[in-house]
């Protein structure tokens, strides 16, 4: 019963993960009204799988005779578990509400930014915030809300465990962060393009080739917002967006979704179809993403082998860029309003801005009607930007009309962890000799001989714990922050 | 409960639908595997929906209150009833051991054609014919086992309607064929090509849009076999196929495919996630398909308006072309031995070898050991051409593999559908002003408001006779194809 069920479970999913990457892909505009019917439906359909008691039942059973399990068992039955629990604390109700207000709070927000007037977006997300109180409450047991909800994205990590981890992460940051704001901005001209596009796919395709991502068991097509995807670790669905420049353009944004396009690929096939062929978490997953797009793809050695290429492909552009102003150029530092086109030194203040008010909101230390202002007081002490308005600001991101709070944390852990990967992994691998060659044979081994091939048998802590030997700090972040853009931009 | 449960059952097969296209288009090789897990699940789960008991009382209630309910609603019971009924009778286990079948004896065809070697095949197909004498039995309750089957495809249709209409349709066919092949074969070789791709996809989609296919409602893309399916009446997801050769080729397919297309985009949308937004049978789907292939894309008037357009993008092939060639050309008759490129007058011979056979297999009056003798001599006796092997004779075909048995007859009831629907039309439309003038909305809005948008509403039988006022005969479609060819042939 436990892996009949813990299977069908997971083929649904499936099924539902096929039907998002189309959305955003292949469905034509009207197909959009009534494809929301079918995930719905197929959504209620998983979430009855998981709360049935009979299931309920056997996973008590299994759990209660943990000692007599392999140890994937004992993982399927712990992730099962969690996940269960999670959902039976909440009454049905709750739940289709969430998904009702989510599509209400994301044509909102749509109208919102359109017309530039928080006023019509306020009430919805003031609707969405108290479903979201009531959730975490009912998922709290008298705990910390925040905690609660984190647990969906990054099960195990806490605020306590947070707070001093961002704290000082931040204390690091701010004053590295106005350093490199007082040098000579560096001239990103050549950047601008505009890049043929049949060009840029060709060289973005190239490049997740030389990865090793593996085309016979996953794709590429383009979407509004990037993303990856897809049903199965061999059916990987990547995205990518083309825009005239190279950065913010196509190739890293591919390498990024090329990160965790890797991870599903490397998830360990013995175990597919059960709760064990999956990432611990999302951190954990935006670790990788972040390993690639960031380690990889904006470091000196790669783009000693890259530039001449990316040259002969555009010498409109590139042909007499040095490699030394290229490298300035797709590092550039900036205080901008924007999270996704952020540099990767201010990303982490962009986050934390959000980390902050995520957690003002659930302690209902900051009001809804007040967060536009919040917002662009932390921007000012933190970036030293201004918001020109709230488009720029407060409704920068669709994540919480989806009722995703709780969950911007994720991404900054995410950096944490790929620059400990990065640290760890330099001890057994020459990355800046595979990234001048080309070859990354070397670097894909190791991740995914540590990382992607232990899937979810361990908690991410204790994943992360044993490929880094240490615990988790800012510092090697910042290490690898300093060494970088020391020699950048001589700071 | 029923509409409800209806409604669920429809959004969990368009789920099912999507999967099934995007595996024809979209899937990477080596996500083939788990896709057919994931498909399996969704499957299982709508079985279960439909088997459930609830919902049988919810069916049954209504159904005796038949009185009470207004027309859709009636029809909505009529149609769940019908298919309830019929998987109720089928024990489980043999619903999965079809399944499986089906998987095995579609390895062992590839096989066997890969080695032009029946005998690898025999075993499979014929384990696969008695679990459907089996199924067949289970559902047809001492009745006629053909009927059984054929009732999952073109309900309410009977072998003791069939029959007569078919063998009118062969004294008719044979020796007209016989007479046509008579004459001097019609020269082929300007559809030869190699016709540009990309210009062959322009030809397409501009014939398809000038048909009215709603683009903002659907997609084409490219599969190894051709067809129409996706998820919902808003979302119809067509593919086509790109050879060097104009015919056989993508434009007469893509109008195939498009007049299925244009049906499922003209179903009633007020009835979208219940039953009576469907076609009422296969026959009647293959009626549109083959109406604009064959009646509007292979006629005079059609090719006087698009041969100049196609004539200026492939000059090379077509410059020169007289129209009376190109017809002739396009029309050509051949005794072949393939089904799928077979003209329009030997097709239905190759699907009255068929259904013959089928009859023979389910009445065991045939041994699957007998069928290439079997298949071979009616190739013979009805279009004079002998197989040069059992790839072009019996194995030519993937369906009865999948356990398609008592299915063909929809192919040619398509075809005698088609005929009757275009002849009644002609008192209303001049068919071949639009054509000529390439402008098809009389045509579709005909169709819209007669066939399409009474979805499944009305039993297909019933449908038809109030569409054409006439009893279904074979006489409409020898009327339109000795109209034709004796122009064409003179003969």
């Amino acid at each position: 019963m436990f892996e009949h069920r813990m299977s069908e479970i997971d083929d649904l999913q499936a099924a539902l993960a096929l039907l998002a990457w189309d959305e955003q892909t292949m469905c034509p505009p009207r197909g959009r009204e009534l494809r929301a019917y079918h995930s719905a439906t197929l959504a209620t359909t998983v979430h009855e799988r998981i709360i049935d008691e009979g299931y309920g039942e056997a996973i008590a059973e299994l759990s209660a005779n943990g000692a007599g399990l392999d140890d994937a068992k004992r993982a399927m039955v712990r992730l099962v578990k969690h996940d269960r629990d999670r959902m039976v604390r909440l009454p049905a109700e709750l739940v289709r509400e969430i998904r009702r207000q989510a599509s209400r709070t994301n044509e909102s927000w749509e109208r919102a930014r359109a017309a530039n007037d928080f006023a019509i977006y306020r009430p919805e997300l003031e609707r969405m915030v108290e479903l979201k109180i009531t959730e975490a409450e009912a998922l709290a047991d008298g705990g910390d809300l925040y905690d609660a909800l984190l647990d969906a994205y990054e099960p195990g990590m806490t605020v306590a465990e947070l707070d001093p981890l961002l704290a000082g992460l931040k204390a690091e940051l701010v004053p590295f962060v106005d350093d490199i704001l007082g040098r000579p901005r560096p001239d990103t001209s050549f950047l601008a393009g505009p890049y043929d596009r049949a060009r840029q796919e060709h060289l973005t395709l190239k490049v997740l080739a030389d990865f090793g991502f593996d085309f016979t068991a996953g794709r590429q097509d383009v979407s509004t917002h990037p993303f990856c995807g897809g049903p199965a670790i061999s059916d990987v669905r990547m995205t990518t967006r083309y825009y005239d420049s190279l950065e913010p353009g196509a190739l890293l944004s591919s390498m990024h979704e090329c990160g965790h396009g890797l991870y599903q690929q490397g998830l360990p096939a013995a175990y597919v179809r059960t709760a064990v062929a999956h990432a611990p978490s999302l951190g954990l997953h935006e670790s990788q993403s972040r390993f690639w797009e960031n380690v990889i793809g904006r470091s000196r050695p790669f783009w000693s082998h890259y530039l001449p290429y990316a040259a002969d492909l555009f010498p409109e552009h590139l042909a007499g860029v040095a490699l030394d102003d290229f490298l300035r150029g797709v590092n550039a530092v900036e205080a901008g309003a924007i999270r996704v086109d952020a540099d990767e030194v201010t990303y982490n203040l962009h986050i934390l801005v959000r980390y902050e008010l995520e957690r003002d909101i659930l302690a209902r230390r900051v009001a809804v009607a007040d967060l536009p202002e919040a917002w662009n007081a932390r921007y000012e002490a933190y970036l030293g930007y201004t918001p020109r308005d709230d488009r720029e600001g407060v409704m920068q991101d669709i994540h919480w009309s989806w009722g995703e709070i709780g969950y911007f944390a994720t991404y900054t852990l995410g950096n944490l962890y790929a620059a400990a990967i990065a640290e760890r992994m330099r001890a057994d691998v020459d990355i800046d000799a595979c990234c001048a060659a080309g070859e990354f044979g070397p670097v894909l081994d190791w991740l995914r001989e540590r990382v992607h091939s232990a899937g979810n048998l361990l908690p991410g802590d204790e994943l992360m714990r044993r490929v880094t030997g240490t615990e988790l700090g800012h510092e090697p972040l910042m290490r690898y922050l300093r060494g970088k853009y020391n020699d950048l931009y001589e700071v």
